[in-house]
């Protein structure tokens, strides 16, 4: 079943590139496995494509997407632009037959991803949404434990996605802050992570009591697209913020069990705390994606006096860490999760499996997103099927 | 101004004697300052109290305790009895013109709070609730470095205490989950403990959003009063639970921060899981009672690549400290938190000074309590001012 | 078998107190066993005995040790006097026909404390070395799952008590540094605590290769006694420093399982850093004092995936623990150990029941500290049979 | 100065691809920097070689590895062999002027890798050895912290590599336990890294006391290569271990510090336990490669109350992180370490700049290894010098 998926790669960005680099890796670390050739990546120019194209090993380099949608002998469109370029991106690789690998969020609205969703599977192609820290064996680990009811019937799951990246209020304004381009807040950009491991480890959420908060409500604006740490100048001109700081809801699953989420991109201290502890009546799991190699597991059926959460390195044992290494411990990185995310794009669509998280389910998350706003504007509790 | 001050203890179960040890340490722990005396004990029975008395040092013994409220030898009445009875015998107290210490929390209902808030007040006598964890020394640490502006402006809490103490469906019914005698579940016995230190530590909570659930909703029935740990006979007949295993809301406080509070009494592996991490704009602290001798500090004033975290074990620089070790991380317990509250108790009557939390805090506790059943059964956002 | 047990305690400083502490609070923690009467207390005068015994509730006082030891009311003469001190004391106490309590180091040198224990075992009279770390509910748990077998063989023991009370070259000389009165340096104050601790946990060391280093050569001289935290005028003195501020060895064990112990009061940012691990064929074990309620446990037996170090925290299922509280994770301070400590000691002569550790063990804690000590300054390997 | 730098690769095991993938990483995360070029792959036979060329991108293919070393385009021999043909091939790489990157250990004995290292330093070629862990971030920055006089006087070192990989008595006899093959055991194959990095943090190890054991004397005899985790058959004949399952010793640096160093390969629990606590006069750090993305700081100068480890995500600030990422706590994982150590390979060829550990750095971690080997044998001070 080894066989080759060939890429059309839009965006070379600092997560076009991460996939690149993980197109590259998946035959060291999947040996046995299908293979993704870098065939085609889009870029806004075709001088900027075919730089890309050379830094990356790309074979062919196109300034126009709608080429690359088109081109025979792309496989897979891989959409790694401003998420608000993923709908018009994705309808037109799925409208040419195209399989669609897309990051996340899916799309700056619960709606938009619906549609997305209803003609991907009306195409029969399929899909694949970047939420990269499922891929993280931990993830894989936890979701077996409770799949194998390891933590018994799940009661309860309080999850946060913190980070101080946009603290200080010199951050300068940039995409993320910018309605139209980027969709909600903290909320659609780190909640969004949270929100999917839940309903990838529990399931779907029904309803939700929430609210947000803008705090810092201006920003200075520097010259250029401002990323993470750059700085603006001392006299700059301050433009409003037009989404959120941080979020916090409470919610109940549709199997019954509650739980509560939070997200800051203002969290002073937190860097990557993508955490979340979920509690069931057999055992319990806390993961934070600080340490990622690293899962604490309680189980109620040890013995009286050695109970205790454990600290699980992950090892062997784990999902696809034993492509990486023989013993546990040795230690997965951030892009790690992205070539495991590339495999199983690529063996999906060579052996003609499943994937997840597909558009439905990046649909499913939309949604909560949207249900937590409307909650918040209207300060009542809202049922995610409402929007 | 060192001086003796003549406890009346109503009430001899575990917390009863845990008052009584700590009257007994004060002197060890405190030479310099003033000494409680333990005068009069009073329980159901006058044979249940002079063994009291005589198992704890008290002087003398009564089976009613209504005469220990009246009796001149008494300048405080520590009640330590179930919650119900809470409301009755302080107000006994405070019109006999005693100063009362109560164990928490203060009673079934805001209003009943208010109504004991405001007597006291009225007699000008001195009031302590037994919030015991505002007595570690890490607490008063965090206070004190919120006090100083360490933290910056407050921006967010996040707040826990979960334990697994009645995670077994089959633990026996008790007290606890009788409404007539416990009042609220999870989110009075436990909740109420990490919403004074919110209120201690924050302020104000002006609204809440919440829902609360009751998972395991019968229990057998065990001969006699059930306490931690004991066991109902296998054919034991069941009992209907009267009040929430679990309980999670949002909120915001009158500062303008935000907010999430959790408590759960099923919450598998967690053991005295009373936690909260306080997000400032120049700092963070996160806080374990599981840890009860450790500090999490965020300083973002660290330099760059030397930001995080730090450990800090309690140690003489903080509230109470140095009277107990000369040293850092000698480990204080439970117990000396008692000892700490008790001498804070004493000083406070003979010195006349203020104490904290006091029934008007304690009465702001239970008002948030009552807020967010109320927020639960009617599906709303509640203004604490309303209840 | 519930009896008393007359207490005649030597000595009213830090640890004087201490002791006193305690067995006010065996009744409350213990109420079913065997009751401490604190009966007489001596000083160097019978002034500052005086006041002593009327600030810790003694019933007598008297300034002359030696009518302490003959006195028929006190069936145990607890030594908490200066080290150089604990020979003489505790000879006539046994030569009185007395029970001993003596806190650790039993003697300046193994010969002293060979000569101490051979008395007291002719003698027939029980005896106990003040290592309370060896009551910590972790410890004694520890100690069963290895007797327990639940680590299989023991392969190896890491050990280490590292503090930097003594690391910034201003703390003033004390009597810590003078060879006469304290013996040994880091090695014998705090070295002394954890080898206890491996001959408790292991059994006994056969041989040594150690080197000690005095960093701080000398110290400013303050007036007085200088305690912890003390302070030396700018101008004071200069006093050379007589014993070690570091140890380290490596070791064989009786049993064949190796080792490795370190030791230091200079050791920057550790407070209480008596740590273990112990590591055997079936699991191992890491525990440190900083963190005293926590043990953490790994078992090889758990399954593939999920195994890892549990952290458990102490509680009702490890040994004194439930005397203190029904559910785990509720804290023990370190006081609390010495009323565990106190607590077996009065049982013990009540019931005529073993103690641990006594004279011997800590005659064989003396001599790998001598051991050591002869290691570094011969540089060769010593058989601790040899001193 | 951006460059191509060529590459034979010699051998194509675990370590060989994971060089090669290396190799592709480096443009993707050091895009401005000299650029390695996968010319030509050695291994046993030519068919090997050319299906190793095929999986791992390289040009060209040859099944005799002193062709490779004489390919006149080969800039830079990268030796991934099994440890005893080290020294025969960097001899013949050196003589034909090629730059030499060895594996870890250098050679099987110190006197060997002083007749490596002279040859290099007269031939004028660069080499490097691969303890990958020095380039991990947090290796960097601690580095950068001590050299900046962060920790003041450095105090004491102790350090250990634990591992249980091999712990289990069942797990076969493989070339790890072969002296002529692997050299020492545990002690070589694990403790030269953590002698290593001993050694890039305070220089240069004076001399040692040590001593060696082999708990698990015999093991079963597996078909073929066994490697991590293979099994042998019941009946499996048993074949004598040769080699030491761990070893401690204490030791002296040149700079007067003192230290203790402890590795094993028969460590139940542990996994990648290569730990470090530097002790200095103004502060401390704690690193251990199980949380390979966290440093623990302790800065003595913090203020009073405010003192503890800190817990720093590696980061931007941090050597090499912002190749990888713009935001700390993202993650770096081992194969990260490998792109970073192959990027300072090439760009040091590239621009004639230095390199470390060289031959000469890993030379002097033999040397210690035999220095403690003789320790053991002789039972005896041994100055690193001697051997």
């Amino acid at each position: 079943m080894k066989q080759d998926v060939r890429i059309g790669l839009i965006g070379t960005g600092f997560m076009g590139r991460s996939h690149a680099m993980a197109y590259h890796a998946v035959p060291f670390i999947f040996p046995a496995a299908a293979r993704p050739v870098p065939e085609l990546v889009a870029d806004v120019s075709e001088e900027a494509a075919r730089a890309a194209a050379e830094a990356t090993g790309f074979r062919r380099a196109t300034g126009d997407w709608r080429e690359l949608v088109r081109d025979p002998a792309v496989d897979v469109v891989d959409i790694t632009t401003p998420n608000s370029l993923h709908k018009e991106m994705a309808l037109a690789a799925i409208a040419a037959g195209k399989h669609v690998y897309c990051e996340k969020p899916l799309a700056l609205t619960a709606t938009d991803a619906l549609e997305m969703t209803q003609a991907a599977e009306a195409a029969g192609v399929k899909t694949l949404v970047g939420f990269n820290f499922l891929k993280n064996p931990a993830a894989g680990m936890i979701k077996r434990i409770i799949d194998d009811g390891g933590l018994g019937d799940i009661v309860h799951f309080r999850g946060a996605f913190d980070q101080d990246a946009l603290a200080d209020p010199s951050a300068p304004f940039s995409w993320r802050f910018e309605r139209a381009v980027a969709g909600a807040g903290a909320l659609g950009d780190l909640g969004a992570h949270i929100i999917s491991l839940a309903q990838y480890l529990i399931g779907d959420i029904d309803e939700v009591s929430g609210q947000i908060n803008t705090r810092i409500t201006e920003r200075p604006v520097a010259g250029g697209a401002a990323g993470y740490g750059d700085k603006a100048a001392p006299d700059a001109p301050m433009r409003a913020v037009e989404n959120e700081d941080e979020a916090q809801f409470i919610m109940r699953f549709a199997s019954g069990a509650t739980g509560t989420i939070e997200t800051s991109r203002i969290a002073t201290g937190r860097k990557l705390w993508l955490s979340y502890e979920i509690t069931g009546t057999a055992g319990a799991v806390f993961f934070t994606q600080e340490r990622m190699n690293e899962i604490k597991l309680y189980r109620a059926d040890d013995p009286a006096g050695q109970q205790g959460f454990r600290t699980i390195l992950t090892g062997p044992a784990h999902p696809h860490y034993a492509n990486y290494f023989p013993i546990p411990g040795m230690g997965l990185g951030y892009n790690d999760q992205k070539v495991i995310e590339a495999h199983e794009l690529i063996e999906a669509i060579a052996g003609d499996g499943p994937l997840y998280p597909d558009f439905r389910a990046g649909w499913k998350t939309c949604r909560v997103v949207d249900a937590v706003l409307r909650s918040a504007e209207e300060r009542r509790w809202v049922r995610v099927g409402e929007v």
